[in-house]
C-alpha cells in the first residue's frame, strides 16, 4: 500500500492512498483524516486503507484524481519524533579520514542516532530555503521507517515487528555549521536543514523480496543537476538494520506511533557507486587528490533522490528539490 | 490564563481552561480540542479562551469541575518539537569543575541547546519509569516556554513576541548513561528519560511582574522525599534568556508552533540556594568534601517540583512524580 499527504488548509495534510503506479490518488479522509491518525490507530484502520488500496489498483476506487507529487507534502508533514541513525559505517569511515581521524571501535558496538528536528518536513517538490551558500549546503539521502508504539527495552527481534512504513528522504546538512556545533558536545541543532520525505510512504509487502524485514535491498539513486551523484545499495554495508536501530532508540524509553527512523546517508564501501551526499565525494577526492573538488550547493543547484525497482519503477516517487535563498 | 489537557481516549487529552487558583476548570473543547489545536490557531482561539477564563475565574463557567492535577497529562501531551538550551552556566560550570574541566569560553557566546525527545510527555503526577537503578537517576528541575510559529533568522528582540504559555518541567536524566553517549558526538538519547511538564501551562500576563518579557523572575523549589534539594532564583544567572534561546533555534530553519523551548537545569552562582538536580549537588559535595554524598533515586524515590508566586501561591500546580522500575 501507497499513502501520501496532499497539502490543504491544516498543517498535517490530508490523507490519500496512491496507486502502485503513482498515477492515481483517492481520499481516505473517511478512513482516517491525517497519516498521523492513521498510525495512532493503524490496526484499527489498516482493513478499510488496503481494500481502497485495492480498488484504487483496479481503477474502481471512487473520486479517483490523478496524483501530483507537486501538490503533496511530506507523507507526515510534521511528526512527534525523528531519530536519524548512521547505519552505514562506511559513510562515517571515509568523512573521519578525510579529516585524518579514525573510526573509534566502540561504532562497532553502538549506534550513532540523534533527534532531529520533525516540527515541519517540507513536501518532495518544495525547495530548500537556505540563507547562505556558506553554510556548506548538503544533502543526505537515506531510508526511513515509520513505527507504531514501540516499548521500552523492545529487542531488536521484536523491533522489526514495529515498522509499519517505509520513506526515503533528503536530509538536508549544513557542513560549515556541523563541526563546531558538535564540539559543544550536544548534537545537531543549528547544522540541520528541513528534512524532506519522499512522496509516498509505502508498507514493507510492497517491497517485495527488496525488504527482507530489516533492511531494503535496492540502490538509492541521486543526482545533482542532472549529473549522477551515486546509486550506493541500501542493502549492503548496513551495519545496523532497522531492527537494532529501534531498539537502540526504546533503550531507556517508549517510543510514540509516528516515530520516524532514518538510516543516515546510503553509503557503500565500494566507491564505484558514487555517493548519496556530496561530503563524501568531497572526503574520497581529498583522500586521492588531496583537496575536495565537488562544491557544496549553490543558490539554484538542484538534487533529486529516487529510488527504482527491479522493473525501473519509481517506488517511493521522487524528491526533486532547488536550492533556493531563503529571505525573509 | 491557565489551560491543562485531561487524560482522556486519545494522545493529545482534552484542553480545559483552568481557574487561576488551580482548583476549577471548564472544558474549552468547543473552542479548540487540544493545546496544540489551540497554539496552532492562537490568535483565532485567544479571545474566547480568554472569556472562558474571566467566566471560571468569577465562578460562572457553564460546566465547571473540580480540577485534578492526577487526572491531567502534560499541557502538550506529545510536542512536534522540544529544544532544551543550557542557560544557567553555573549549572555547565559547576558539573564540569567537580570533573576537573574548565568551562570553554565560546559557551559564553552560543547557547548549549538539545534537541529532546517529544512524542510522549508524562503527566505531572505519573510515575518516573526506569529499567535500572545503575543508570543514575536524576531531575532536572526547569522553566520551558511554549512558541506560536517562529520564522528562521528571528532576531532575540522579535522572538519575545513568540512567547505564548509557560511552564515549569523535570527533565528524567540518567547520569550513568550520559557521558558515553555524549562522547560519541550526537547528542542526547538514552541519557535522557520521559519529561514531565507541570499540570497547568499560563500566559506570561498570568506572571505578572514576574515574567519581565525575558525570564521569569521566581525560585524554582525542589523537594526529594520531602526534604527541600534547593529553590534557586530562575530570574538569578540566566546567561541566555528566552528570546535568546529562541534566536538560536531558529538561526538555519524555523520553529512550528508548539515548539517547546527549555531553560535547562535552573542554577544559581550562589550554591545556598541550593539545587535544581542532584547532579549538581554531587558535584559540589565532590568539589568540598572529595566525594558525593548525595544519592541518585532509588526506587521508591519522590520528586517534587513547584513555583510559588510572591504571595506563596502555587502557579503552575506541583510535578509530583515516583521513581518506579519499569516492568514489561
Amino acid at each position: 500500500m501507497k499513502l501520501a499527504s496532499l497539502k490543504n488548509h491544516t498543517r498535517d495534510g490530508q490523507l490519500v492512498v496512491v496507486s502502485r503506479d503513482l498515477r492515481h490518488a483517492a481520499s481516505a479522509a473517511h478512513i482516517a483524516p491525517t497519516l498521523q491518525h492513521a498510525i495512532d490507530h493503524w490496526a484499527d484502520v489498516l482493513p478499510a486503507l488496503q481494500a481502497l488500496y485495492a480498488q484504487l489498483n483496479e481503477g474502481k476506487a471512487p473520486g479517483t484524481i490523478a496524483f501530483d507529487a507537486a501538490a503533496a507534502a511530506s507523507p507526515l508533514p510534521r511528526a512527534y519524533q525523528w531519530l536519524d541513525g548512521s547505519a552505514y559505517l562506511s559513510h562515517v569511515e571515509l568523512v573521519r579520514k578525510a579529516r585524518g581521524a579514525a573510526m573509534p571501535q566502540e561504532f562497532l558496538k553502538d549506534p550513532l542516532m540523534y533527534q532531529g528536528s520533525s516540527d515541519y518536513f517540507t513536501g518532495p517538490l518544495d525547495p530548500v530555503l537556505v540563507a547562505s551558500e556558506d553554510w556548506g549546503v548538503d544533502l543526505e539521502a537515506e531510508i526511513a521507517v515509520i513505527t507504531d508504539d514501540v516499548p521500552m527495552l523492545c529487542t531488536p527481534e521484536e523491533a522489526a515487528r514495529h515498522v509499519k512504513l517505509v520513506m526515503i528522504l533528503n536530509d538536508t546538512s549544513l557542513r560549515h555549521i556541523i563541526p563546531a556545533e558538535l564540539n559543544k558536545g550536544f548534537g545537531f541543532l543549528n547544522g540541520k536543514g528541513v528534512t524532506a520525505f519522499s512522496p509516498v510512504a509505502v508498507t514493507p509487502d510492497e517491497l517485495g523480496d527488496a525488504w527482507d524485514g530489516r533492511k531494503l535491498n535496492l540502490p538509492l539513486t541521486v543526482h545533482v543537476n542532472n549529473a549522477k551523484l551515486g546509486s550506493p545499495s541500501a542493502g549492503t554495508d548496513m551495519y545496523f538494520d532497522f531492527p537494532a536501530l529501534i531498539s537502540h532508540a526504546a533503550k531507556t524509553r517508549p517510543l510514540g506511533a509516528g516515530t520516524v527512523i532514518g538510516s543516515g546517508t546510503v553509503s557503500n564501501h565500494d566507491r564505484s557507486a558514487g555517493f548519496c551526499c556530496i561530503s563524501e565525494a568531497r572526503a574520497m577526492e581529498t583522500v586521492e587528490l588531496g583537496e575536495p573538488k565537488t562544491p557544496f550547493f549553490a543558490f539554484g543547484d538542484r538534487v533529486r533522490v529516487e529510488m527504482f525497482d527491479a522493473a525501473g519503477r519509481s517506488i517511493f516517487g521522487a524528491i526533486d528539490q532547488q536550492v533556493l535563498q531563503y529571505a525573509r
